[in-house]
């Protein structure tokens, strides 16, 4: 059972494990960024992100950057100096939507949750009725909670209020449908290394018109010239005129992964995490560990879960690391105010599995130290 | 002798081609990015990465973007909004520093050489003592033109008068000496699709004690969240705590990637790049194409010729489009004013052999179009 350096069963909150062919594309030989032949795979990446975006936006791309920096992007290019932002905060990755804006020089108002609880629409629209912001922004799957937020009246009443919507789908992406025209969002942003099972290295983001409208004619210059989309658009627009180089590679596994869930279907795919979290949940009962979210706000490919009091702190981590030496089997600690108290375990993508389920269950029988 | 689209061979001014086991590496499973294994993989990568930059700088690491992030990443951290910045622009890479440092709100001064010569140190050192910069920056090897700055005179000259040195060697890393201690260099970034025979998206960056204390010192935050070494230090430094996901399988590549030029052994390296590139330069006056920069200033890795009068425009294009689509093979055409005048030929890293310049002539003999 046990499994070398390089056979990791990935269940934390990702990267997930790279599906093989995915691997497999990426061992292939380059092409130069402006061939012929590289540029029609590119418009399939791009087509392909527009389906899974459920979006007809022009200006959907693989940033050349991980999850993180999609949200730098987004947020840099809606964004000016002074100008006012409500963030959604239901945990550590809204946080980061906070310190980015203020980075830019935005106002920053946030909309706190308790981690573990999803955000109020009532609680949100009250603020942007208040602020009256340029830019609201929220994380639709909370990876540091598991908690799934609502997307559609708080996209409603930002819009009402004639602001730009930003939606964090990093973890939500290819495991639960994202419609970001039918919720009306204006920039989104994915990672790769989530449900879309290809390793991390670029974020997959998509930008209204109206985004793109805003950031070319903004006043100032977006302080960032690697996410410029003016910029960006020159490229991964029908010109294709050298920005920066693409990173080549990392587009062939997206192209790959595209393909995987294009012939699995998504909505079979959204299914299969369903399916497999609902396995879970039902196994890690067994052991006392129950969910930190509530059951119609839990996110599928993320459960997060309490840990009993005997193995808060170090007897955590501690089990952690023998999970991964004995079986090569990685599943995730909490962050921030959670650290040490819960588990976030992913079945992302690939890994949404009911056998994967099993191998985490059984390892953790026989690892399970029990209440001294 | 005909290639099919995915066997390139890539003279052009990058990405060169990736070595074989390179891209074996990177088709191997994921870790996650907290994974002990990993991060010991992640050790030797910045040990190799030290090495290659001959310095001795802690924080010495793979920035998570291509070779424009690490400009954007060395710029935003040294600079704030109203400091002063000299910038040796030698051609488009030169002024693209101007662009992301202007940006940034910082005071640019570019001093200004004509393309296809290099920097005049005197004239650098004469900005800087009249302007006094919190930074100097230039361009090692000018992608845009094939000339070679001095950087010895100029970084001490920046010295002498206080300033930080930024250094882009996105095209010189592994195929010339790149001396960062020696030298006097605070901050440099380079690109893994050049002369690391590595697929592109990471950009490997050094960054000295000095340009850290500078950027812990700051008055302001870094603009950019993604690329503040402040929080970058705290993954890639010592406690290797979770800022982003790490691009897991592109630093395997990079990994095999230093691997590959430690066995060649840099010295020996270097030789063959010189060697390729004299071949190039003499096979290339068969067809009166002449060197752009003198020879004193020449890069080997890659070689920019001007073209005869009848190839200009649309003759040239159609050229290289049929070395592309007849014989695999990719060059590249000038940038900005160069644009349509010149090829820039590239033997980088692994493609730095005879054979390569030979593949090339064979498949010019075959193409090259007689004056009308």
């Amino acid at each position: 059972m046990t499994r070398t350096a390089e056979q990791r069963l990935l269940l934390g909150p990702g990267p997930s494990n790279a599906h093989p062919r995915v691997l497999a594309a990426m061992a292939r030989p380059l092409m130069g960024h402006l061939d012929p032949a590289f540029l029609a795979l590119l418009d399939d990446v791009q087509s392909g992100l527009r389906r899974l975006f459920a979006t007809r936006n022009e200006l959907t791309l693989p940033l050349s950057g991980t999850g993180s920096a999609g949200m730098e992007a987004c947020l840099c290019n809606l964004l000016e100096p002074g100008d006012r932002i409500v963030v959604g905060v239901a945990g550590v990755f809204g946080q980061r939507m906070c310190e980015v804006a203020s980075r830019l020089g935005a106002k920053v108002t946030p909309v706190t949750t308790e981690m573990g609880t999803v955000l109020r629409p009532e609680a949100m629209s009250e603020a942007i009725t208040r602020v009256r912001p340029r830019v609201v922004a929220f994380v639709h799957a909370e990876t540091s909670t598991g908690a799934r937020q609502p997307v559609e009246e708080i996209a409603q009443a930002a819009r009402d209020a004639g602001a730009l919507v930003v939606l964090d789908c990093v973890t939500s992406l290819g495991g639960l449908p994202v419609e970001i025209d039918r919720w009306g969002i204006d920039a989104a942003y994915s990672g790769t290394q989530k449900c879309l099972s290809c390793p991390p290295g670029l974020s997959p983001a998509t930008f209204s018109p109206r985004a793109v409208e805003r950031a070319r004619t903004r006043a100032t210059k977006v302080s960032s010239w690697y996410f410029d989309i003016n910029l960006l658009a020159g490229y991964f627009g029908g010109e294709r005129v050298y920005h920066h180089t693409a990173p080549i590679t990392a587009i062939y596994g997206l192209h790959e992964g595209l393909a995987l869930i294009e012939e699995e279907g998504l909505e079979q795919r959204i299914k299969r995490h369903a399916e497999a979290a609902a396995a879970l949940v039902e196994g890690l009962a067994e052991f006392g560990m129950e969910p930190l979210v509530a059951e119609q706000h839990r996110l599928p490919m993320l459960t997060a879960v309490r840990l009993p009091e005997h193995l808060h702190g170090a007897p955590e981590a501690d089990l952690r690391r023998r999970l991964l030496d004995r079986y090569g089997v990685e599943v995730g600690g909490g962050l921030g105010a959670l650290a040490g108290r819960i588990w976030r375990i992913g079945l992302m993508g690939e890994n949404a599995r009911l056998t994967n389920v099993e191998s985490l269950l059984c390892a953790l029988r026989h690892e399970w130290p029990e209440r001294d």
